[in-house]
């Protein structure tokens, strides 16, 4: 789809330069906001406004709210308080809020300024709620019904006020703010008779979020409910907006990039990584390779420390790599499906004891098809194939015995500190590859000289 | 919440043991289906037919779509035909496609005759598509409009044939089974005036999906669209089903998990981790373990064959697993990244050059960073604190230059292995740390030992 893209912003872009806008136009508004705007991100940067204004008013608000933060900033710049004005009012209060926290404070002074007063205290209204919270990705425009309304009231309502709702299709039935019940417009358009009472109508097992709620599990219970929308309340049950599927599928793919960042030794970042300079790479990966190569000087210190026996047993060296490399995959394994399973919420903290067991017997049958795997290995090709003498099968003993017991403590740390860790209110995927790998290596490389030095001639 | 649920299910399990039929319906009743199919599954097996028989038949078939696949069997066999033709009766087609797809081949053969013979065909039209396409996750009811009718007429159909379509919001307007246009809920809704033709309402610019297109873009579309339901077209572009949001969430999700657990070293497993057996998570971990662990031969035959520079300079020894884990965590941090990027459709293999070079700009950072840090670390803590006397400048800037290289060898192979999968039809999840780990340790051992065999005494 990329390629697609490319190709169309050079069409586009000599179709500019022989000034045929009208023509531009025309092809523009056939296509849906979101490809607009990844076109437009392709096009010179000198020509975005002239290109933005070709578009219709709503296509041009649609096509905004898809583009990329920087584009949006440089188009809000060069607009006029008129034309800010425009775009502003066809938006939807959640995507101005996503706009309004991405600008800088001069550019949300202009845009706060423009809205219309509605929509101003909408905006602020929501932005006094913590980052990542259901109150922080609600929008304020949802429809309310009142219970005592006919089917046809209701449907006159939603005709009357729906075009500026994000969905008309849940309706909330409310008596001072709180509700009551849920009544969809499958329900009204399906109802038997026009005069039946919505209060009669709507379902009333309601599922709400609170404004506080973490977004991840919102949209989880999205997902799980399989709803077009959730109400949010406030402490005192209040309705105070809905979250919509759309922005949960936003927050899932996000969250999930998060956690894969995270899990990967990175700061999580908001760009992409086309539009990520080798600077923004640089900045999210250096804390962890940084912190990570000081602690292996714990694997360096235990190594100095058994430099004799190393140096009376030289071929154990050979073996380190593999020792700690099958160490910190072991580890991984057992982590990166924890902290998975931990951010979908199948698993708590409860679990603890349970997943550990799992853990330990996943282990055992592990660590013992690698030990026999990994003496045959060593006994058929080190010792046969390759003649090496000082390869005896004690040596290979030694090393098994000290890769089943890694193993083991490998998939116990990969388990236990990502449960801990969500415990004491910390991100579990912080836990994952890298920093049990270098736990993993210490380990590994304690066991097998305890090991070598019991059983080896020093 | 999974918390919630089994103190449920004891409060259940209790008025069950008391005969409080009544009171257990009527509790169940007030929940969602999700809920009650998640409190079931932790009740006794033996319990399940009754508890499940006092569910509402509409409710019932509801919990059922959400229950684990082997109750979902178990549930099966102790069935009735007519209680399996009521559940059936009251299922989606996609969804009836989901349960045949996991049970085993006399219970599909007991599903397939109860069905009605319309949603027999439909079930088997739709396993005829390749498992993950959108083929085999659409749903073939929908509803579909004339362009010849009114707004009107258009709002009655919907009335009559909209109590079995999965959603009745998106309407697709054909003729021939080619799609013209789509029409919304809101769009009719909304509509000035109810003789409005629909072929003047409809949007004419519709996107659509072949059936053969995989479900990860097909729920990425979705998203980046925001719509409800994307059409489903067969290559003669007939209209044959669509796919709803909730079922995109669904795929996102499996999608990430799938990605993570590949990427940390395992075969992608479809179980949740609370009901995967040790020998399931066996079974998913040890052919990785295995190939990674005999792959890691290479390592150790580099490091045989140094032996003698090795048995030299003792000292280089304690740098190795600094180096091959500073290396690891290096091209992880590429790999993590780019499979991520290409994962969502951020990244083609056409940037492969870009990419590159932004790695390689990185890993100049990155590696200038960590040798200087390195260094310093070696001078002040090996060196002036721990006074070891092996422990030169030499040494250190030996170790560095290692470093410095392995770092910019890693992030280059972490960014093209996955890109080169991916051109190749391979999932590029499995270029991730594990695999890039084995190559880099071999790279960054063999820098290593020819920096020092060039300046160290040997």
């Amino acid at each position: 789809m990329a390629e697609n893209n490319f190709s169309l912003a050079a069409t586009l872009q000599s179709m500019l330069e022989a000034k045929k806008y009208t023509s531009i136009r025309d092809v523009l508004v056939t296509m849906n906001p979101a490809d607009v705007a990844s076109v437009l991100e392709d096009m010179e940067e000198a020509k975005l406004p002239l290109l933005f204004r070709l578009l219709p008013k709503e296509e041009a608000a649609e096509t905004f709210v898809e583009m990329e933060p920087e584009l949006q900033e440089l188009l809000i710049k060069g607009f006029s308080d008129v034309e800010l004005k425009e775009v502003l009012d066809e938006l939807y209060v959640d995507d101005a809020v996503d706009i309004v926290e991405e600008m800088p404070a001069n550019v949300v002074k202009r845009i706060l300024k423009a809205a219309d007063p509605t929509m101003r205290r909408e905006i602020n209204e929501i932005l006094r709620y913590p980052e990542n919270s259901a109150g922080s990705m609600m929008t304020t425009e949802y429809v309310s019904l009142r219970p005592d309304m006919t089917v046809e009231q209701a449907i006159l309502r939603i005709r009357r006020t729906g075009v500026d709702k994000e969905t008309i299709y849940t309706c909330y039935v409310t008596k001072d703010r709180k509700i009551l019940g849920i009544v969809t417009v499958k329900d009204l358009l399906l109802a038997p008779d026009d005069e039946m009472l919505i209060s009669d109508l709507m379902t009333t097992n309601v599922i709400s979020v609170n404004t506080s709620t973490d977004q991840e599990e919102v949209a989880q219970m999205l997902s799980k409910y399989n709803y077009l929308a959730l109400p949010v309340v406030d402490n005192e049950e209040r309705m105070v907006g809905i979250v919509t599927f759309d922005d949960a599928m936003d927050v899932m793919e996000d969250e999930a990039t998060e956690d894969i960042e995270i899990m990967g030794g990175m700061t999580p970042s908001d760009k992409s990584y086309l539009r990520s300079t080798p600077l923004d790479l640089f900045r999210h990966r250096i804390p962890w390779l940084l912190l990570l190569m000081v602690s292996a000087t714990f694997t360096g210190m235990i190594i100095s420390h058994f430099e004799n026996a190393l140096a009376a047993q030289v071929v154990l060296t050979a073996f380190i790599p593999m020792l700690m490399d099958t160490g910190g995959n072991s580890g991984s394994q057992a982590s990166v499906t924890v902290i998975r399973a931990l951010s979908l919420g199948e698993l708590e903290f409860s679990d603890l004891t349970s997943a550990i067991w799992k853990e330990v017997r996943t282990a055992v049958m592990c660590g013992c098809v690698l030990a026999v795997a990994c003496f045959g290995k060593i006994m058929l090709v080190d010792h046969l194939l390759m003649h090496n003498p000082s390869v005896t099968p004690v040596v290979a003993l030694v090393v098994c015995l000290a890769l089943a017991i890694t193993v083991l403590a490998a998939k116990v740390i990969g388990c236990l500190l990502p449960m801990l860790a969500k415990k004491i209110g910390f991100d579990p995927a912080v836990m994952a590859s890298p920093f049990i790998t270098t736990m993993v290596d210490a380990i590994s490389l304690l066991v097998y000289f305890a090991i070598a030095t019991s059983l080896l001639p020093m």
